[in-house]
């Protein structure tokens, strides 16, 4: 059993969180802190909790943090940095959901998010949160970014060709798809229901925040630099991503096989049959991503479709699955659970 | 670890069962059939089961049926009542969701569903499965017929007034909403995403098969033969129901202690807060009903607000909470999950 | 030809006005205002209207709006009370939206609004903007108030029966349904698709703001003073709101003959036949109220059902027919359009 | 004014082609068939044409047919080309919404719809109705085969960087999403609400029906062959398609002018401004394209963002506009509205 805090609750990678912590046998929830709702009961907020967690939002406190074991970041970016050094200079351990420790380059990190980054020292500490990638290295981690949603989707699918060096990394196309909880508990317009529902379009196809972040991540599998046009779509549902994935072959190749064996042993990643179209729903609550591989008529452009929870293998559950890696817990305790469908 | 069987898993409550079922620690999954997708992996119809459940849809069959410790009937009516009997008779315990159970008199049954009922025998020795009106026979019951949805949340809203003698029997009103999956997994145009989302609408309001079912129900704890207008509406989602019941006052009592004390013991029913607004989301995927009570103006009229997820407290986690109830496991056991919110 | 103003055109009322003037042959579109927007472009904000409005959004000016033959505010509550005496004296003819000079009773009107009436005296001049009742007082009226959304459609269900004096008016029930559009085009969370889609919830029911307006418009026909409960409820959809009405039948009476009658001249009232279940989405985008009438299983409780599209027949529809009234043209001149189904 | 006929008008094209007509001051409707449906009053089957449109649906005749001035197809494959040849016969003027006539080669046709092509000796005959690209053929046409919805999104998108050589054509990627109502009236249990909603996939990877007619279309301006990778995906929203189309730049070129110049004179094409993103809601119910050029990070890769109602411009409002090149009208008459939003 486990001490857990967690920093910002309020917003939906933070309610998934206590929906999915609340029901590990290893954890206890110590504190969870909000500034704006501090002295507010968590289940008032968020009335699915009522009845499972009992917790109040407090201000946040480094002394009560650095007594857990753990404490998640589930903050918009820049509050994680401010609070991070204290507590790993009291050798709390820290997995963040937000972007402040996912890039290993400052200078491009101050480039997307337009403001400076105040450690800069703990990036490279810092291990990406992604257990298909990087397992042995959270096992001992202080310091986990767990992966943005996008990321780990289009991750999960160009990985296998990358690595076999079976695609051209200069001509890499992701066109992601997501719902809308992907922005976040905030008011602002565009994601009102009457605006979103009954709707669909691209945004940020001048560039978005999580580019850099996938760019990162398959950089290091692939042989050459990689090109990668990422468009994002905002699509009228609440959960759920669909990246739809294009890249053109340089290798005659088995691209079934070449999956199936990449993530044999993955137990969140799941391979579908061949000829098979993944959908979102078959994933909404679950901690798995799920992915297709297809050749269209042959052509030399192979297609891979993957889809994710965007708050669960795309956030919450994703950081839980790095907790348990980090602590020796079985790394499916507790979010081994089935997506509800319909 | 009982051995249970399911007959008739291809629509939504087999799908929610099979969910629910596969995650209790004191069941083992037995045997699911289904005539017509025999030979299919029930992973393959429901995608969110891979590597969960291993099962593949056979032909029914009472000697591997009667086998089980229980098998649940997930069928449209008519299906249970010819297998029941002789179920029954070699000792088989019975959850039957269907409606083939739920009316004691076989006239009014027929009546409703325009065909003869095969073993109207049968119909005082079921129980109707509302644990909290009937726990104490469901522990013995060899065969429950488990309750509808828009049954479970009215019967659930309108008890502790009628028990309580508190509004006058002859002008209740029950005006319902449910998501589309009330309607079941079959092909029908007005059920297409194309024609039920962006539209709300009443229908059934000449008279709707639930009607029998919660007047039966009302009528065993009301002093006075109740009168009932019962009007179900579709609404444009998956999964909840919202029931908005209305009452003429005819004590002076104090409506918010009323309902706490009556459920105060209930692990299922979660009275809200006086001036609570539930919704359909805090209890989607969870064996919940949330209920609040309004008295709008002082007026003498009282409201009553009412959710389930119709696919779980209004069908297939209900069925649950009767069998932990029947084979003497903790009540709660395995169906005490989390609402998936947002 | 008519030239016309609208103050504060930013809201999905104003936008929809916009969408119904551009294409109706006797307006010209003169200015539109908006202090947050004041120099955008209208087909910026709303790029449905591109290529068909070329204004821009412009702070108010009284001399410009004066100019206009017709001012429509489409703003929130106390922006038209502070406007509309100026243009009053002016001569300029309006038609408001918004609340502020729909109720009779200014202290009620602060009760409801929280806030002081700064012209009163206006309250008893303006004309309540329901043709279906004052057809013949609007086409005089130099101030029109146009009804709110959810009190049209229960005042056109209500009426036939409580002018018919056949249901006892001390016991009414709306229970009424409505999309997110109803709340306006502003941030806040519980708008958002994330919190509003996949949900249904009651709100307001201790006490909305159209409760006062619905009861004054029915006690003017009611013979005695009506006593009403009006719940309204939050649906996941875009537009639309569904009205089911309960009354007890105090009459031995052909309601569909009643209904039928009421509204046989009436352009935008259309009567369903009996043991109908009209839809919202068949009056989508369109200046129609769709009405049936239900006497359930023979008892003495009548259910209406009346949809309507809240930003049209609800709000703007409804504000271009009493425009069309004012001004002599055809009461249909460019409403009469067809709902988008699917 | 001419006379209109509509063979199988019980689809989405065919109600969507009703309320265009019946608005439309040219058209007189003479006639509408389904066999299914013979003797129904079109307005019972669409509640949203009562009052608009009168017609009943009756047993289509060849006579009754070939008496109008032009016949509208909306009907599924096949039906066409069965009562097509003996309408030509008889001089009368068709436009078919299916597919029947839309690919030059009999071969190709009946490779992709399994099925013997009846009358291919009309297939060089008939004008592919695209305005954009055929106008002048249309004019004279006796014979117009409608585009298909994700055809007209692709081609428009793909034409001004085909026409001007400016992309390699054997690197085409098109991402589609559509709503639901592109799958038809029919039912199925994939497009229902209960599991369609809250969901997004991709389906038909391995090949799609109208990729060959895609093909076709962008070989007419290519200077070489195009390869074309086309991954349509079903997206929870009742109308709409959003195309996403990925190119790979050989030219330097000024994209954003290319577009402009290309559609300055087309009525139904509307270039965005640099830097936009279309949103499907901004066409719902318009027959209007908009299309919007990027080229992200300064990449090879040049990014179209084509958006359309698949119901209107993607079927019965283009249409519509082939029948006004046809006979003279004015092309925009009837079909220039604007879009509701929201």
């Amino acid at each position: 059993m486990i001490k857990v805090g967690i920093v910002g609750g309020t917003g939906y990678t933070g309610v998934e969180l206590l929906r999915l912590l609340a029901q590990h046998p290893e954890v206890s929830l110590q504190v969870i802190t909000s500034r704006s709702e501090a002295g507010l009961a968590v289940s008032e907020l968020f009335p699915n909790l009522r009845g499972h967690v009992d917790l109040t939002f407090s201000e946040p406190n480094v002394e009560q943090l650095a007594a857990c074991d753990l404490v998640f970041f589930a903050t918009p970016h820049t509050v994680a940095m401010a609070l991070v050094p204290d507590l790993i200079a009291l050798g709390t351990r820290i997995i963040d959901l937000s972007a402040d420790f996912r890039l290993k380059d400052a200078v491009e990190w101050e480039q997307w998010y337009n403001t400076p980054h105040t450690c800069p020292e703990l990036l490279k500490q810092a291990v990406y949160g992604l257990p298909e990638l990087n397992r042995n290295q959270i096992k001992s981690a202080q310091l986990v970014a767990a992966p943005g949603c996008y990321p780990t989707a289009t991750q999960l699918g160009f990985l296998p060709l990358l690595e076999a060096d079976a695609i051209d990394p200069s001509l890499l196309i992701a066109d992601a798809k997501s719902g809308v909880s992907g922005a976040g508990r905030k008011a602002y317009v565009g994601a009102l229901l009457a605006e979103s529902a009954e709707n669909m379009k691209a945004y940020a196809v001048s560039g978005h925040r999580h580019l850099p972040e996938i760019k990162q991540g398959l950089n290091i599998v692939s042989k050459q630099p990689i090109s990668l046009t990422f468009v994002p779509h905002l699509t009228p549902m609440i959960r759920g991503i669909h990246a739809t994935l294009y890249g053109q072959l340089t290798a005659d190749i088995d691209l079934q096989s070449l999956f199936e064996q990449r993530y044999a042993n993955e137990p969140f990643v799941d391979v579908l049959p061949a000829g098979s179209h993944p959908e979102t729903r078959s994933v909404r609550g679950a901690n798995v991503c799920r992915i297709a591989v297809h050749q269209p008529q042959g052509s030399n452009t192979v297609v891979v479709l993957s889809v994710i929870d965007n708050l669960v293998k795309g956030a919450s559950g994703q950081a839980i699955q790095n907790m348990n890696i980090m602590f020796g817990f079985e790394e499916t305790l507790a979010i081994n659970t089935i997506a509800t469908l319909p």
